[in-house]
């Protein structure tokens, strides 16, 4: 279908927006997917000043790159979460404030509202990310869990997102969640529940990354095939399985990039995500948006496989079929 | 080996203690191992009241049962974890209390205590059990979760289980950590880290128990080869993958025995724990205690059940071998 | 659940059914699914013959059988087939006739809605059989194959079997399909796409027999999923892969029994249907019909088979659990 | 072997020669594998006219294009099925003329003799096409099917087939059947059998195709192992199985191109064919001929598939050892 | 087809032959295969005394066995085999005398001569046995190994054992190599390598055991179907990979029993081996002779597992069909 | 990490070492890895001969060409072996000699010691090779084999290798032995043992190949993970399993490149093994130094093999990760 290829900017952030800018298009990237951290896009100034936009602009245009979305997981973390010590080093100081949980979530739902306006400003229709939630660290259920002790962590979720989804659908903006452990929505089931809890609001889908899905064993296309019609973004990325017998899909609690871990994120096309039948299934739902390349992979250098997941890209997303094949069989 | 055959009563708590007896020796159990919740065993009362003591041996004895164990998860997993409404249901009222975490945390580890001393007094030598964790939930590295957080994890479960394992080791018993995810260690490498955590406490060490490795995706004779001298304690528990690319490995929030789940624990002989190699790997380690059987399948009739996983056990329980075959080739 | 297990006599035509009685009862089997072939359940008699009747009910009281259901899968097939030689060999001589196809499709229709007048009179309100098919030969679409093509097959079904099924509602009976290659369902696809010819009619539905979705790599526990409502009946049948590389999925024109063939039925519990989730499923939909053995197996002498099949379902036939697990952990 | 790699036209007949000339020349292709429907190689033009036969060899020669065979599958599948609406559609009027079962099968099995005329007219000797069979649709054996019922098929295929092929002999032309499912030989068994039938007629033997071995799940190699020196030509053409224990291997009459079916066509190289074994057996057994593309995948662009399979071929068509090593480590 | 189920007494050869055969007998075996090591059956005194063969069988008639064959695998080992210290363990003295190789080989030609003329005295026709090979170790072909350099090893082969097996003629005794690595067959390709080397003596053939080939990742089945008429005996014996990732399927020069090794023996039905299509296969042969149990596992009690795989062997070994179904179906 | 890719030069001694230079530098290689065989590296000439090691630098510089280790495979597996006709073909006739095994072997330990002094010399401080076995022909424990017979063989290798190595320690030169069946080590299990036996000994380590590992079903990043700091060498080659059921893993004496072998040498990059974890893995433990492509393959022309080869690892050899992901999601 000739989609765009984007890089997601968010594991780039320690460099410039103009430095990332630059790499991108040398490697031949179509755009970005901006990161609302580091310097990329920041929400409060592109709500407030008129140049700053326009510097985005500025340097994705000098590149010769597009931008279909931004993307803002680390505050839509916390707008669920039971917030600790590790939602500090996630969070401007100004949302963190002094840590005291319901106002971090507060102050977190706010800046998600503005994400949307600043969007809608910046020109982009569509903000990815996460949603937190109160309820994912007691996925395994012991202590024994009940189903009310579960609906209520949706409950609040409806409760804390409707409002935000509001104003999503007021700036013509999408939230695409990312289907992700720790976020209210992981995996088929999950993603069906959230929908119903927002009794499927229309500015609330998902940014389908497969990553997310192959070490919890689902089939991505099947993900694909439940809610196309609520797959507002693509990211390419990789995952792999690494079971040993000694090894453990959980992962042990060690970083990413450890051996012993059970699974760990890889370079995309070098992992176990299988993406010929993605594109199918993409092209069967009518996908026509951005590929954004969220690269991760704590084995590779990031320039060296940057590039080499964009060539598998631009191998794998092919145009389907105009024509029916009986015809080319007919006697006529 | 012959080893003795029990039924944990932790699943069968709704009945008293005396129905269980009855039960269990009826189907051919070689004796039980006590929960400490219900009637069964009661701590408190276990350590002031002779009598109390003597009357949960003469249900014993009344069945011709014996005992090696007694168990106190419950209480155990209270230790160390972030204590939310789901514990309230777990713990005696004296134990909650006004359910302030930190009051929560030092009464169980009192009553863990306590624990020892009952065991001891019921003559016993082994408490099987949970130990809590405060880092289990952020087993999923994000938001990103550094190895300085995850240890101060295994600093807190030190601090809190040093002493109590010091009670212990006074009085000769040993604790016997159920291998589970919510726990503190939940597969190989963080099984290792618990007792590097707890320099190697000699009174710490494991209830091996198959079934929460099996999902996994851990050999489960590849944790007794790696810890065969502490294995204190040996559960019969089965689990089962149940994966169609639609179900997650990390359960969808769903009940136990929801079909649409990624794993389920099943009658010990239905699921997909390997039976026969186990038994070769306790027999290697030397492992003389109880097979005790965990019985849980929430699609099965536990009265069905127990005692066609007895049959299973006793068909695998096998001795090893005494003679070299080589010799019967010799020609001397 | 204590089911029924009952013995299809279709293969055992060649017996009296006194003999088939006799047999059964001393291998302990609970009851007789009757075929509506050789002298076991004989429709025109049936129809006609009030002492017919009792006749078989005498034979099946002697030996303490009970009959949950009776089976016209030879005429069935007949309703739709494309006719040729081998229906001869299946059909009584009143039906074949002079064999001109239509003729021999109209008898056989008649047939069918006599066998559900038969069954009332009888006293059991379940028909098992087969549909046959006007398209299943063109299930490779070479030549070109339209779905024009193929709904003219559903619609001629559907023309057929609707005033059919209109007796079977009105005699209160149950047509209940095998779903199996040959027929007009053979799949979850197929056996929606019939549901939906027939409008949902009330009294069509499926015997569930997971010998014939095994070797086309359907699990059956997603048929009864999917179709749990519509499960009239269920036969206990198995098959086996034998994929060797060399051997083809499509049997090679080869008779069962031949070791070279891809797949073949063999005896209940040595083939690749897992039993178990089977049961557990079945539990699930709060089935509680007989389970009826239908034993095929080329390769075995079938009263060695018969009744060693009987062992594997009743080991396999367990009660779902009526206790929450839960429960035993509460502190109260 | 740096075998010629050639493009079969039947599945771009809606396109004419000199259009898939064009483009098959720009991609790269070494010649064109002309199908005889559409304006590729007309038969009946082509036994008559000196003038069409030159007409085609300069739109290939225009385009720096070889041909070593043409195709006839259409025509071909007429000589012994059972004939029914589907095949009015493949045939020319002249050949389907009233549709009379008993005729159209004899003017087809006449133009498939002519077809021979004509490719030794045009100047070269592999015909390849399919045979039809008067006994596929009764692969599954039920109603129960006689060895007598279906060797009578083999027979009807022996009769028809054998006078066509003294044809092929005397002009000095092979005919390679496809094996294929709806034909008389689809695996290795029935393949034996259809040469069997014809006592070993030199001029029939083999259009090697393992996309339609795939979804039997035959291993390709051992076809070729199997019928060596039958093997006339060669398809490159690729299918993959889409199993999720829902869908079915016999594809429930779906579409190609509907993801619910069990398995389809896909561009050769994103299939379950392993070529490199392919291309070794191919090396072993010396075949010399070109490597055909037969390009099909229902849920890709053509022009974008085609061009990507020739690529893959050429990877993969490498010339065997022509050293032994050991004779490296020699000491002399 | 009910056939015997004897016991092979190699591995019992430290026990006198009278306890063996008390034990077997209590167990249920039909009959012995007598080991002509230890005092089972010596091959020097059932030549020269009569009263020595009376002697066996009275100990057999006494426990109500029969005996189908011997076996002298030690002895024969040692005709082809490069002789070294190990070949000293499992010879008489007499055999081995001062070691010289030659020597060493033809004593052991000599003795199984000898032992046809015993088993015939002893009335039982088969002998089992090994052969021993000198090219074994050259099975890795490094250093560069030529196919003249294993010839070689075929004709020292044929040249030392066609005499032996003029012998076997004459006394109407058949040897049944054992199929097994560091003989000169080990698998489907060497054992027809060793009958061409022969010529197809008639009264070379195989003592079928599966568990050899299992480690080799052979289908049993495919033995049986490629040597059906040279399968003179059947032993019942199982293995089981063990393969982790670490392990080897070479076994590392480690002890059977230790599990580090890549593989290991089982006790029968414990292992890799599927013993249904293994009768299946038996059955379709016509092989009515002993199923005889060669026990061995390093990792479990002998007199607990041999009873044990008798039972196995009990529910395996059924009786083919002798109806066909379709007659069932028949409308005559 | 950018690491040099060199090409063995052993599987091309039947060409100059000119010649080879000049294929490789045309393919694009960085260097040789010189085989002790052929006119490559002569080790006599290059002890006595400045002009000879000279000359053999000549012909790398005017290629372009590094050298980082030479080889001696061919006289290193004499110091151990069992002595037979085949190791003639091997060796110069200067160490063959009159063939006496044990002149043999020491002829041979002394021209590897010799070896160290002319790598020395050449100006490399690796020497790749093998080192034979007295014992690798018992791998399989029939006749019974013992430990003590094992150890002798284990034995026997230090007391003829540590006066080697003590040579290599002098040189400031490494010995590599490449882990291969036929050698004191081809496993985790004997890598450990052999090292064992040396104590250690610091000149001693190992050419990792993953090739020889596949085969075993051992997984290389396991060799890796457990032998990192002995790791002095990496081969680049493949292997493939090809078993059917009926083929052999053992290769039933057939030469490379027949297809009824069970496994097979392969052309790097089309084989089983998975080079990205290696590469990971080698990252890991900080090995820098050349990957060097070992290539054999019989059923490909090396000239067509050997560029492919090389044109994988580049594409395989990539730069691990500097930065750490979390610093990018980082609020400060």
């Amino acid at each position: 279908m000739a989609r765009p290829v984007t890089l997601f900017t968010g594991q780039w952030a320690d460099l410039t927006l103009e430095t990332v800018a630059e790499k991108a298009s040398a490697w031949g990237f179509d755009g970005l997917e901006l990161a609302c951290w580091g310097d990329h896009f920041e929400v409060d100034k592109a709500l407030d000043d008129d140049a700053y936009l326009q510097s985005r602009w500025d340097i994705l245009n000098k590149y010769g790159l597009k931008c279909f979305a931004i993307s803002n997981h680390l505050v839509g973390q916390c707008v669920c979460d039971n917030i600790d010590a590790r939602h500090k080093d996630i969070l401007p100081k100004r949302i963190w404030g002094d840590g005291e949980p319901e106002g971090v979530r507060q102050r977190a739902a706010e800046e998600i509202q503005n994400t949307a306006r600043a969007a809608k400003r910046f020109g982009v229709d569509v903000v990815n990310g996460f949603t937190g939630s109160s309820v994912w660290g007691a996925f395994y259920f012991f202590p024994p869990t009940t189903q009310a002790y579960v609906q209520a962590g949706y409950d609040d979720f409806a409760a804390r997102w409707l409002p935000i989804l509001d104003v999503y659908r007021e700036e013509g903006v999408k939230f695409a969640l990312e289907v992700h452990p720790t976020e209210i929505a992981y995996d088929l089931i999950t993603s069906q529940r959230a929908l119903d809890a927002l009794s499927g609001h229309v500015s609330f889908g998902f940014n389908f990354d497969p990553s997310h899905l192959i070490h919890q064993f689902i089939d991505p296309v099947e993900f694909i095939d439940a809610f196309g019609d609520r797959i507002f973004h693509v990211h390419v990325k990789d995952s792999r399985l690494q079971l040993t017998g000694r090894s453990s899909i959980l992962a042990s609690h060690l970083d990413f990039g450890d051996s012993r871990r059970g699974w760990d994120f890889v370079s995309p096309g070098r992992g176990d995500v299988r993406w010929d039948p993605i594109i199918r299934a993409l092209n069967r739902i009518g996908y026509d948006g951005p590929l954004s390349i969220e690269w991760e992979d704590s084995g590779m250098d990031r320039e060296y496989g940057a590039p080499e997941a964009l060539a598998m890209v631009r191998r794998q997303d092919f145009r389907p079929s105009e024509v029916a094949f009986d015809a080319a069989f007919s006697s006529d």
